[in-house]
């Protein structure tokens, strides 16, 4: 195996779980290449700075950022369109959030793709998880397997790129857990979707994480205004 | 059926495939709403010209322009990288020519399925043709299955979002009759890879429009400057 075929493409927001697929994906033998997405969502220019501060922390030197204005053009989500509340979290509602940015995964798995065909990458993680998803119908295992089958007919026949979900099954509390025994640097992460400065403790992703940390036994090494 | 659930999302570059596409989906009952892509492809402005030349024949109102900067970023492809020379026409290789820009029709169809959802569409239609594909793995029917499977897996439970793929079939001189007998605005399109102005003629994409009109024994109402 050459040492390009050797490349992941990682998909990094800059937060805890795809900060752990990163770390993950450099455990299981690959060179990871980080790729961020930028869709003017609330907190991007903090996210931004997570990941680059993440992949400084991991020795990440293969970086794309991609700049997408069509999410807050289409609109139809909090995270995009300033005139939607952002909801507190609801962890027991089975409802999906109004985060939701519709086929979001797709779209970024896309590009993904794209970049992993150039780069003669092998693999393509992305740190989605079912359990935890707040009812996203694009983290659930059903359909990266369906987006897997796509990339297989859609792509050269000399590519070869898998889609990797190494959290897919995990809770927030395991994901930590991986975290913390595979040393991510997850004080350089961001998960909130209100603050850039001060973690809200309050939306939904802020709720997840702490909770995460709280199950797992852990400290999580971000501040926080309010912890619910 | 609502009026709301009578649209379709038509993908149109300004070419002539997608024209006969949205004409098409006009006739099937859809009330059409355009998308056009810029990429930064090398004949972007005037393909954006077309597309609003088009939508103002056919009467489109709901217009949606996106800008996506990473296939230039991403690189590997004569379209977008003006370093690599666009190909002259070889119509009779099996190989991927090198305007091929990596899983481009997944990108695509990505923004149109999140539009799709927020506008409650029921189609989303693709002028994809596989015969004159010049050999691009996402132009092939299996791939179109394939990314029907992920929208129906990857949207919400209520979204029922179909792809056409109304050309598919057919050769590029029975898409020029069917053009013809939709009366779709042909003489507004644009399909040239190379120029701006006055088609070259000597593109693949020219080569195998000319070609389409020859067999349909039609004459092409664009300019060229030169014909093989």
């Amino acid at each position: 195996m050459s040492q390009a075929q050797n490349i992941a493409v990682v998909l990094m927001s800059g937060g805890m779980d795809s900060t752990v697929c990163a770390a993950q994906s450099r455990a299981d033998g690959f060179i990871p290449a980080g790729l961020h997405l930028r869709y003017e969502q609330r907190t991007a220019a903090r996210e931004l700075r997570a990941f680059h501060a993440v992949c400084d922390a991991l020795g990440i030197s293969r970086r794309l950022v991609v700049s997408t204005e069509h999410f807050k053009q289409i609109g139809g989500s909090s995270l995009t369109d300033s005139a939607i509340d952002v909801s507190d979290a609801d962890l027991t509602s089975a409802e999906i959030p109004s985060s939701y940015v519709p086929f979001r995964n797709a779209n970024i798995l896309a590009i993904g793709v794209s970049w992993a065909e150039v780069l003669k990458a092998r693999a393509l993680y992305i740190g989605a998880v079912e359990e935890d998803s707040s009812g996203y119908p694009d983290c659930r295992r059903e359909f990266f397997e369906a987006f897997q089958r796509t990339i297989d007919v859609g792509t050269k026949p000399d590519t070869n790129i898998r889609i990797h979900t190494p959290l897919i099954e995990l809770s927030k509390a395991q994901i930590v857990q991986r975290g913390l025994a595979l040393n991510a640097p997850l004080q350089h992460t961001w998960s909130c979707y209100q603050n850039e400065e001060i973690a809200c403790g309050r939306c939904d992703s802020c709720a997840l994480r702490l909770r995460g940390f709280q199950q797992a036994g852990a400290l999580d090494p971000l501040r926080y205004a309010e912890k619910d």
